[in-house]
């Protein structure tokens, strides 16, 4: 997948550069051109499994038959879509982790560039936080093997922390996808919230980190102590 | 709200019963019937925020014009069935929790009821937790504040659990939001998923929410240790 694609700064509006792509003429369109559409096309109101082919085909330029030399069907694209907006928050939250040193500041760290994210209009976070349950079987496999990643990473990080700090986390798979759960699931909610909110809600989710982590670490002890 | 909407056994297809609404019939269609609709028409891969009046209208047997005499628009039906979802969820967990006496078994108690429910076809449990974070603003706002209300009887239950046990949950509000958040966000997946997976997902849900409470419980006992 291309990573290129200019999520901060939108190819300009199908207006300005008309894609005619009628017969004899070379198509200029590529998949970035087609999901950059999908991304302008969704929002708040609207959630990209209720896109139409022949939508994002108009908004990107092309005539619906060209979305086929791209993408085998809307499904498709929506995968695509999905996947690059992993990509992308897994990318943004290992950055501030990697910065991050103690423990206490990685939660903080991580949180606090996650909203710092949320805030600076990145579609492809909205993506990953408003799509909820609803949409195809191949779209809701996307969305769950992104979450996924986003665990296994976190978890591989929770072990490295412990063995660093000599203590261990009770089955530190599941503090990772607790943590995932939560903050996708309050992220998605503090989109429709006022920006004034977003430190009430770090301090909101990184107490509830802090109560897992701290229960993982006292389940882990004891658990070592019954051993 | 009535809460006597036949959910369990959803009213006839509309053409057994033809609610015919020209000029002069008196219509027979009542607020329930439009809900019912709507229920039957939404599902894991149809949201309720992209549903029709057109189509509800059909769905219940009657012309489109008459929907205006029980419902605004359709974003009233749509928070209408959100309100009646979050009561019924609310109903089936409380009447877990009474039954349920200590601590552990609250929590196990509780779950394992929402996953019968989940798997008894509740239509209005499944509306509750795939309703993700689009659609209108009057919509995200009913699911908040069925949230809120869910989250605040739960914080109650917890501080009656620990002052019955003698200790102090810290922050009990926040422990509240994060089991909450959490039980929606992984039942949310647990539809797609086959019933086989149930018990694993009760263990995982289990842990984590026990994970939460011993970290609440240290740090509650910290902070009266400090104060």
């Amino acid at each position: 997948m291309n990573r290129l694609l200019p999520v901060s700064s939108p190819a300009p509006a199908s207006d300005d550069t008309p894609n005619h792509d009628g017969p004899g003429r070379k198509p200029t369109i590529v998949r970035e051109d087609l999901i950059a559409a999908a991304l302008r096309l969704i929002g708040p109101h609207r959630s990209v499994s209720t896109l139409s082919l022949r939508e994002v085909a108009r908004e990107a330029g092309i005539a619906p038959n060209s979305f086929y030399r791209q993408f085998h069907d809307m499904d498709e694209l929506a995968v695509a879509l999905i996947d690059l907006a992993g990509e992308s928050l897994r990318r943004i939250v290992g950055d501030a982790r990697k910065r991050a040193v103690s423990g206490r500041s990685i939660v903080r760290g991580s949180l606090e560039t996650f909203m710092e994210r949320l805030r600076a209009d990145d579609k492809l976070l909205h993506v990953m936080l408003r799509e909820g349950t609803v949409g195809s079987d191949a779209f809701k496999r996307a969305v769950d093997r992104q979450l996924l990643f986003f665990e296994e990473e976190l978890r591989a990080d929770l072990v490295r922390i412990a063995a660093a700090q000599g203590i261990a986390f009770h089955e530190p798979g599941l503090v990772a996808r607790a943590i995932t759960r939560l903050v996708f699931a309050m992220g998605g909610t503090a989109l429709d919230l006022p920006p004034e909110r977003d430190a009430a809600l770090v301090d909101d989710l990184s107490h509830m980190i802090r109560m897992l982590l701290r229960g993982a670490h006292a389940m882990g002890r004891k658990h070592a102590r019954d051993a």
